[in-house]
């Protein structure tokens, strides 16, 4: 068994939520093409695979490039152009089929003059979010955009795209699909402007929130949803998915047991875990919830209990009474962490499968 | 130059950190056994040796372990034993000065029947933080303990160990101060008792906040300062170290500029800073200072610029009216994180060294 704090992936777990997303991608008529951003990993990578899955988004060229290293032919880099690696993007996009984001005119025209590969452009949309991309209202700059990429010889128009990051901060599933209603309306609006020069053009959307929760998603051309493969205490708490979904966890090595005052430390912490908490209804921090480590995996959350704070390498656990004496130091515990992406990143190289 | 996010060291500060540090500890006549836990780097570590720093503390068994393969033979766990390792940390001991922390009569027992290397023990002391060891006022788990080490013919008792983590929450450095008076009081109160059975054991005590505020360290035998090395816009704020002392920096590139809104978009975010973040005066939440990439490093950080918001591989930077305009896709701009032990580990294999 595992010495210290261990990602663990539940395959069968991972199987059904990659088939719930597949079936309703299939039902909804849009392109499913996920995001691998979660994972990092080959072995989940295959779970698509089997599946007929081929097409995929990543965020980074690193992370585009591992998985082309990887028979991964047809790769989306889902983040806004990072010039500085443009000739790593024309590299790459010699050698698969790569779809970039645009969303100045500046950027494309970069690309334009700086890339000989063929590469597709999505010009990134901002629906809302206020992190990335124009605003639909900038018709002007979308304009000089498909401009640029009209008089390119290497840069084909693909659509646009966009990401409703701000369901993570929605409230009520109600709110969730407002944003998507709303992200789905701006962006089928500047499709109609473009369509007749470029009827092949779409529409990609599609966060793990509202992909989780929109039961049809045929108002966007493809979706693009990464959480979703592990799920979270984050996506739990929004409504996204189940507990008995959440198909990872980490296993912590228990190193000190305060009868006293209900807390029990773990060898785990930010550099495992991640900083990364919700806010409870209480107002207070949740870096994770509670489970027993069994031979099958891990339990039921335990109720009432969760990580109250976090260091470097530990995590403070509070834990109701009645549980208190199950644990010793020495024992495994195991917790839901609040953000998978983030806690499958820092624990990339202590990651087991079991089924 | 550099292409994504790259965490530079500059070696020179590095190089004044240490010896302050060392320099303070020789004039308080205590040991300096720096913890090695913020860089993690050979290069790092060579930085101390060649200063004739032999001595150091780390936080993980995979640490210990990483750093003897490199030739450091003196080494202190400085986290509560881990039982499961037990077999890894028996062999490691065979091979090096290995010391140990344990903080129940239960883990010294179990380390008594199951190693049969030599190990030095240190019992792991509360001193106000709330998060692992023995309070001072549990004298009779003390004396367990220490009848146990006594009874074992592998264990040497070394003394009392505490970390002050809550020197982290104060607010100002007479807090500090107090919680530092406070510490090495309840320790040589402990060591007074045991002194006469032990004449050679020793107080080991010193966070970076309060080795680096307190002048006078002589209350102590060892001090055990970690982040001082790097330093961090944290230790800023609690005024451990000043600007010019942080001796390392976050390389990203802008992706996008948001004059409507004063905000530049990174790639730069939670998978390379950490979502750790201070709370500035105004309530708001700061992932990070700015400022800007030089041929020599980094400039001093732009007033008013801070990191606001952070996402897997985004952050979001809000920048004053009067510096937006320096900026555009493709340039770097550098960030002062807000706690490199986090940042350090994150960007391990992108990191470079200046000087």
């Amino acid at each position: 068994m595992w010495k210290k704090p261990t990602f663990i992936v539940n395959t069968a777990k991972v199987h059904l939520n990659i088939k719930k997303m597949q079936h309703k991608a299939v039902k909804s008529q849009v392109a499913f093409r996920p995001h691998f951003k979660t994972h990092q990993t080959l072995q989940s990578a295959e779970l698509f695979r089997e599946k007929g899955i081929h097409k995929i988004a990543v965020s980074s060229v690193t992370m585009a490039n591992y998985f082309a290293t990887h028979n991964w032919n047809d790769i989306t880099i889902a983040f806004s152009l990072n010039l500085k690696e443009v000739n790593e993007i024309d590299k790459l996009a010699s050698e698969i089929d790569l779809n970039l984001l645009v969303e100045s005119a500046y950027g494309a025209d970069f690309l334009r003059k700086n890339i000989d590969s063929k590469a597709g452009i999505f010009i990134k949309i901002d629906t809302g979010y206020r992190r990335t991309g124009l605003t639909p209202v900038n018709l002007d700059e979308v304009k000089r955009i498909i401009q640029i990429i009209k008089n390119s010889e290497t840069l084909t128009f693909k659509g646009f795209l966009a990401h409703a990051g701000h369901t993570y901060l929605a409230t009520s599933k109600k709110e969730i699909e407002y944003i998507y209603q709303s992200g789905i309306q701006q962006l089928n609006q500047l499709k109609s402007i473009f369509l007749d020069d470029f009827p092949n053009l779409i529409v990609s959307f599609g966060d793990t929130p509202s992909s989780s929760i929109i039961n049809d998603l045929s108002g966007v051309d493809e979706i693009r949803p990464g959480n979703f493969v592990y799920y979270d205490v984050m996506q739990l708490k929004l409504g996204s998915c189940s507990e008995d979904e959440i198909a990872c966890a980490v296993a912590c090595p228990v190193v000190a047991v305060h009868n006293d005052r209900n807390e029990i430390v773990i060898y785990g912490g930010a550099v495992h875990l991640s900083k990364e908490f919700i806010v409870t209804k209480n107002g207070q921090k949740n870096y994770g919830l509670v489970t027993e480590i069994q031979q099958s995996g891990w339990s039921k959350a335990i109720e009432g209990a969760y990580v109250k704070s976090i260091s470097q390498e530990h995590g403070v656990i509070f834990i109701p009474d009645v549980f208190i004496n199950k644990f010793k130091p020495g024992d495994m515990i195991g917790i839901l962490p609040v953000h998978s992406c983030l806690t499958a990143n820092l624990l990339k190289e202590d990651t087991v499968l079991i089924s």
